[in-house]
């Protein structure tokens, strides 16, 4: 068993006052750098976890769980928000939203004010590994959707077998060279969803991988890059809607038809591709379930199981066919690769 | 100039102790609804403004904004949060979101936590007004969006030039009998709305009017009420993007084209209209200045003159036409109602 260090072991370390160290975790004193290094080195060396729950009643409930993501104009967040201010309703919870742009500073603001706030726990939808520290000053964290490295449960959804359902699709339709447009190359969810398409495809790579942040602004400058040195693709799959809508402008402009010249598969389903000129054939992620799964997992977690921080909960998604993928004629099922491997 | 009441003259008209004042204020403390309202009813007769900046020194300070509104899953209000964090960051203040669904009890929830978090102020989205004491709680009100009954500041969109706008444009392009299908009749913003709208066609009320909450799935209830009804409409004006996909879905299950069956204007332009099938003509609402307003407002405002809470900000909105307006040739000039008023 774990020794279980106090404030003051924790204040001897970092070499400060214990009224220092308990202001500074509860958000009431601002430090210079050197000195917040030091406390959370030793926060973190110590395993030290505040008693929240004493802080709790000596000033009162908190009753809120604080949500932590990148884009609340993104409706794939925005949607996420809403699965979890509904579920975290039922259990009795308010939840405070904070948008980050994936901005470290904002993030340790938001999460500064969380600790401040005494939340319940914090759900973190982030690009970039949370410091240790911060993990500790809160007694309960899940890491949501973008599978980060830190020391708590996750919820994901599974962007491997997303990106597998693309290329298989692809594949039947007669597919053979792809083109990727999607998120950044160093995260977990790309490298997943590159993974999976390969595999889809019977092994086949996409010819030309594109990646950036999931902005529309984004999308339309990766697809003037696409066209630009496009090598036969005949078909694009692309990493998330907002990307998507980009792309689809650009297309547009450039009077590329969509799917006669080129086929597409976006991935999230959270804006209304059925709608669209042509209806958008997507990956569609399981929104609302996401958002109940973190809140469940937050509130009812067995936390005082160190196993259980290394809970990781993935999400079926599924491919919704519509109108953007274009039949070219190889699809004989004596080429399906995933019937080549079963044989 | 007022009499500035303290803290002891709210606890003597409420017959109770400073410190329950104080704990209840503050957030600290849950009360049985008859205390709790003697104590609203005191601060509301005594006007009592609680010394914020002296409670966030002695806690550490808040910079931070409490923005309360009904659904974070609409696209028109993540837009709008995040039009609100961007602004208030420059200012230096993280934005804590809390999404209500227009549900009172919610509502009062959240803005307790705003006022136990010590927020330095609080931007209020709702449909009913807020009780009078709520207002008091919070040094800095600010209404947005709609328009409540409230001693606050506002920061609208102007309503009423947008139905006028739709009415015009449908005028022109021939349509003499529409229909309506948006929010609840008893909001400011429907009233305006319609008011618009029969002043942009030179006086012709919509044949029929279908409310309810701004949602897909009111669009749709509301539409085949609309076509079960239908007396000659050749045109649609729909309050909001929510409603409108739900409204193109029972159109497109139900054979009815757009424009070539039904001309149709959506109001606000959030969703990726231009993308839609057809390209959906639309009242543009200008979110991010409607956010960006709020905010300064809150920051920059003269709170401590009285008059400065009477203040309506009413911002223009635009129509952007595409392709969902079919003309069905009586659009000759002479018969533009405004061309007929101005003669």
């Amino acid at each position: 068993m774990k020794v279980r260090h106090n404030l003051r072991d924790v204040a001897r370390q970092a070499e400060v006052s214990v009224t220092t160290v308990s202001r500074y975790l509860n958000g009431t004193l601002d430090l210079p750098a050197g000195t917040r290094g030091r406390i959370d080195a030793a926060v973190t060396r110590l395993g030290y976890a505040p008693n929240l729950q004493a802080r709790r009643l000596s000033l009162g409930r908190s009753d809120s769980i604080a949500l932590v993501l990148p884009d609340i104009a993104n409706p794939f967040f925005s949607r996420l928000a809403a699965a979890i201010a509904a579920r975290a309703e039922e259990a009795g919870k308010m939840v405070t939203l904070h948008a980050t742009m994936n901005r470290p500073e904002r993030e340790a603001a938001a999460i500064d004010l969380a600790v401040r706030n005494m939340a319940d726990g914090l759900i973190l939808v982030t690009t970039d590994p949370p410091p240790e520290a911060v993990l500790h000053r809160l007694a309960r964290v899940v890491i949501l959707d973008e599978d980060v490295a830190a020391d708590a449960p996750r919820v994901l959804c599974d962007n491997r077998q997303g990106g597998e359902l693309a290329g298989r699709h692809l594949w039947a339709a007669g597919h053979r060279r792809i083109g990727y447009i999607g998120g950044r190359e160093d995260l977990a969810s790309t490298a997943a969803r590159l993974e999976g398409l390969r595999e889809g495809m019977g092994g086949i790579a996409p010819v030309s991988i594109h990646a950036d942040v999931h902005a529309k602004a984004s999308g339309r400058h990766l697809a003037l890059r696409f066209l630009a040195r496009r090598a036969g693709e005949t078909a694009l799959f692309v990493g998330s809607d907002e990307l998507c809508v980009g792309v689809l402008e650009v297309f547009r402009e450039r009077g590329i038809r969509v799917p006669e010249d080129l086929s597409l598969i976006s991935f999230d389903d959270v804006r209304s591709l059925h709608l669209f000129a042509p209806a958008i054939t997507a990956i569609t992620q399981p929104v609302e379930d996401l958002g109940r799964c973190a809140v469940d997992l937050l509130l009812q977690g067995d936390w005082d199981d160190p196993a259980f921080r290394a809970t990781t909960r993935r999400l079926p998604v599924h491919l919704t066919e519509r109108a953007s993928v274009r039949c070219i004629g190889q699809q004989e099922t004596d080429t399906d690769p995933n019937k080549e491997k079963r044989s």
